[in-house]
């Protein structure tokens, strides 16, 4: 019988980390081998992390991952390994080696590149053309990349009629809220299509602004699932295929025959010489649950959060606690990703500050446990007042006196972060973003946004889901209730120049997700002068944007890499 | 014989603005016409501005500026008019409209998209496949777009061998500095090896970071150039072509009729009926001369801050002047940018100003003629050293004082934006902003850094520019002799921590604009430690620049859109 033991293993590598991340994947080689693995596979581009942008004009960072590769190919004795690299012949390419008891046997290129949305491969690789299967003794098995799985005439369907039984797909591929389950769909769609065994490794953690929720997954060629890997995890993911099966299912299905005249060429086939026999030990097949959607949002955040403090070296955070469900939010998930000990809050109360914002910002701090401490801003403010006297002498009061005491604040959290290396987490939510409802460098000020695509209605969700999964209530119950204010001047409410929130989130969610216009807008049961003028603040606020922190992409758009708007613009519907 | 006058409408639009874009090409149609041109050639996506990055995701962008076009069309009377605009079949192009004495007559799509440096095309548009030739009575025409004119094999050859005798190319070509004479010489070679008179029409203006130098040229079909508009200004150039010569000179040449034999299938020709012929008063041929390397950065600068603050709406400017050459340098730019009564300079010294930068700033503002004033940051500083005196509490002063004085100037400058509603110009040079010698929310306050792409070392040569420029020693002398610093604690330079300037220099263009490695760096002879050092800067300080604000590009690679690095990063030569 033709049977196949295939792991995936789904690791959290860091871009440009090339030894340590080599050494994710020996870790991962030694412990696939002790499982009696015949393959196992690692995610796209692991070597370098992913997306390396620009550092792939680097010559000496190519030279240094195809190294990384050699290194590892000799360590695979007695085993099969799919490595993502970059390859490099007459240019370079986003690749796939496979590695087989010692040598490295042969690469697939990826041949689908994504110039969209987040991603930009066009501008750095060149597409591969071929879609090898490789014959192990007598296992006939494909390699391919991420957005080749996306096609269903792809590599996959030419791999599968060239004979391949196996095929699998290294990804990494980011996360957005509900993503998984479309993505396990089209998988298992794949499968069964083409009648091939399909195991889908993706890399998993946080990269900048973006998050890769690992959530590996093994089909086999009925497209019923095998395996499931954890979600935000590391996790080796093993399972057991019978070749044998796919084989006599094929033998029913005359569909295909004829496809296989249709086809192009037939895909290459590369002849490897078959590992030995190996003990297998059995297999406790672990089903991993799908995740409660605000739960896995809020599990994507903390991943996030977690890994862009600990990748850039750092260890504490600190944050303005204002008393409002935003920064009590973000607390929360910081908590929750770096431990209490490590989070330090901040209130820094004003004249308008009131006594319930005050008083909660300390109850938070307490519950969670963290340090806290207060420092007043008045006394500087009027430092400001005196110092502008001159130039401001006989003018009202107005915004500028509003963006000042932001302006101290965030003034205040740098000067903690530079003293004490401290990285500032910023608490501004995506709808706020959006109208820019903000102040540059006051609460702006910032190494990291990590609500910045979340948008405010969704805040109270999570942050109900943080009281729930802390058993208590964290989060007092008096910060849901109060009405949201920058308490920027007296009695100042966010409604007072906003729409409610659930219709604002409804505006932008069409605007900036969905590209639609206003008459589109307008057509879906919105007032018009609101629609036009959340959309004037959207398009006047961009330079604001541009200049503010990365955040965690959790949405099909995030102000990030995905949202590439001009700021001189003056395009108005 | 058979003469044709072509008209090249180098106009400054802007993003976003269709019905004022289409109002200048009507404008210029107009002109055109009275000057008895027979063509007139517009700009790459003139009607959209360039480029419009995700504005081309809004279905109403697209229609608007369709609407735009057909209006046109329909004023294009007794004249034939290139006219760049976004198509729309069933996916979008960018295009070229042939509008024919009243119609549509039909329409070009680019067939090379741009996707590296600064480009992203390929996230936007389909690629087109037809090189069609209009036959204007016996006029043979063809058109294409910015990038298809580098290949040398592409379209413009294609077209010519399909009988094209005039090719016109509509460009936004963004500028750097001298890339205007490799493009000279690249086009007349073009002309030559094709045999094909060459019309190439540049946008002109600033957008975002991108400046677009004009700087349009006609060459006859021996790669003589017969006209060049002016550089950084509108122009409508114009130039009588003889065809007739070209097909004498066709006949001749055995090269071309083997070619045209061996070539792809023929090109589609597109015949128009030809226009009644008309007068043509006779041409004063202006010869604009090509500009001196260090002035045409200086009125490239000008026109990128002329075009920023303008296209978004501002009409004054302020900096803080302090006393150091790069401050000086953004001022005398921005007056001869804006005017002087248009910018306030704002000395913000500390009890580490020396007396003579003080002097210096007061004496530079008195030279340009620009309002000018005092904002001392000692009560404030006092002010925030009080508020932090808790938490900082036993500790030595550090970089955290220094970067307090930096945001105190940048929240001054702030207040003043937002009382007055004036655009904060920040004086960043590339070297520091390359080594992180810059304080986020301090110095890095702006909406616009002018400099920001300019190393120190052409910092020094810009401000003897502006000198030269002004016949008088505007900037003074004593500012040039000064070692730069930023006079944040006693006694300060910036040689302190930084290898001086020229040597800084010269290792950061191998690093960003040539994506050397420290080996490669250090075989040009620099001090292996140094370049170490240098390079560790650049790459910690990554998460400033991406919170800086944007800037012009002079040099092949700026910090901006043509610079995609990663923050979590852990590569280390």
């Amino acid at each position: 019988m033709r049977r196949v033991r295939v792991a995936l293993a789904q690791v959290n590598p860091t871009v440009g980390a090339i030894e340590a991340n080599a050494r994710l994947v020996a870790d991962q080689m030694a412990r696939a081998r002790a499982l009696g693995a015949d393959v196992v596979a690692f995610p796209e581009l692991v070597l370098t992390g992913y997306p390396p942008e620009d550092l792939l004009f680097k010559p000496a960072f190519i030279e240094a991952n195809l190294r990384a590769l050699a290194d590892l190919a000799r360590q695979s004795r007695a085993l099969t390994a799919v490595v993502g690299f970059v390859d490099k012949r007459d240019d370079i390419f986003n690749a796939a080696a496979v590695l087989h008891d010692g040598a490295h046997a042969g690469s697939y290129h990826k041949q689908y590149l994504p110039n969209y949305g987040v991603f930009d491969e066009n501008r750095y690789f060149q597409a591969g053309t071929e879609s090898p299967v490789f014959a192990i003794g007598p296992t006939l098995l494909a390699v391919n990349i991420c957005e080749d799985i996306w096609y269903p005439t792809g590599p996959t369907s030419r791999q599968a009629l060239g004979g391949a039984e196996l095929v699998i797909s290294i990804n990494a591929s980011p996360y957005h809220a509900g993503k998984a389950r479309f993505r396990e769909r089209m998988l298992a769609t794949r499968a069964a299509d083409d009648l091939v065994c399909l195991a889908f490794v993706n890399t998993v953690g946080g990269q900048d602004e973006l998050i890769f929720d690992g959530q590996s997954f093994v089909f086999d060629e009925k497209g019923e699932r095998l395996a499931r890997g954890k979600a935000f995890e590391e996790d080796l993911v093993v399972a057991d295929l019978d070749l044998d099966e796919v084989f006599r299912v094929r033998l029913h299905d005359s569909r295909r025959r004829k496809e296989k005249l249709a086809s192009d060429p037939p895909a290459r086939r590369i002849a490897l010489p078959a590992l030995s026999p190996r003990e297998r030990p059995p297999l406790a097949p672990p089903e991993v649950a799908q995740l409660d959607p605000v739960d896995e949002i809020y599990r994507a955040l903390c991943l996030g959060t977690r890994d862009y403090v600990r990748k850039n070296g750092f260890g504490h955070v600190v944050l303005g606690l204002s008393g409002g469900i935003d920064s009590a939010l973000v607390a929360a998930i910081a908590c929750d990703a770096l431990g209490a000990a490590n989070v330090t809050g901040v209130t820094m109360p004003s004249a308008y500050s009131s006594k319930g914002t005050r008083h909660d910002a300390a109850r938070l701090a307490r519950n969670l446990g963290i340090e806290f401490f207060s420092l007043p801003i008045g006394g500087v403010l009027k430092a400001y007042r005196r110092a502008l006297h001159r130039p401001f002498k006989g003018l009202e009061e107005d915004v500028t006196e509003e963006n000042l005491q932001a302006r101290i604040r965030g003034n205040y959290l740098m000067s903690l972060s530079n003293k004490f290396g401290w990285l500032v987490l910023t608490t501004g939510n995506k709808s706020e973003i959006g109208v820019g409802y903000t102040t540059l460098y006051g609460d702006m000020a910032g190494g990291f946004a990590v609500i910045k695509d979340v948008p405010k209605t969704l805040v109270y969700q999570l942050a109900e889901h943080a009281n729930h999964r802390a058993g208590r209530p964290v989060i007092p119950k008096s910060v849901f209730e109060r009405a949201p204010s920058a308490e920027l001047r007296p009695n100042q409410t966010d409604q007072d120049t906003l729409p409610p929130y659930p219709e604002l989130d409804a505006i932008l969610e069409a605007y900036v997700e969905g590209d639609q216009g206003l008459g589109e807008i307008v057509a879906r049961g919105h007032d018009e002068a609101t629609v036009k003028r959340v959309i004037a603040m959207v398009d006047r606020n961009e330079y604001k944007r541009r200049q503010g922190p990365i955040g965690i992409k959790i949405t099909p758009r995030a102000f990030g890499k995905d949202w590439r708007l001009p700021i001189v613009n003056r395009f108005r519907e």
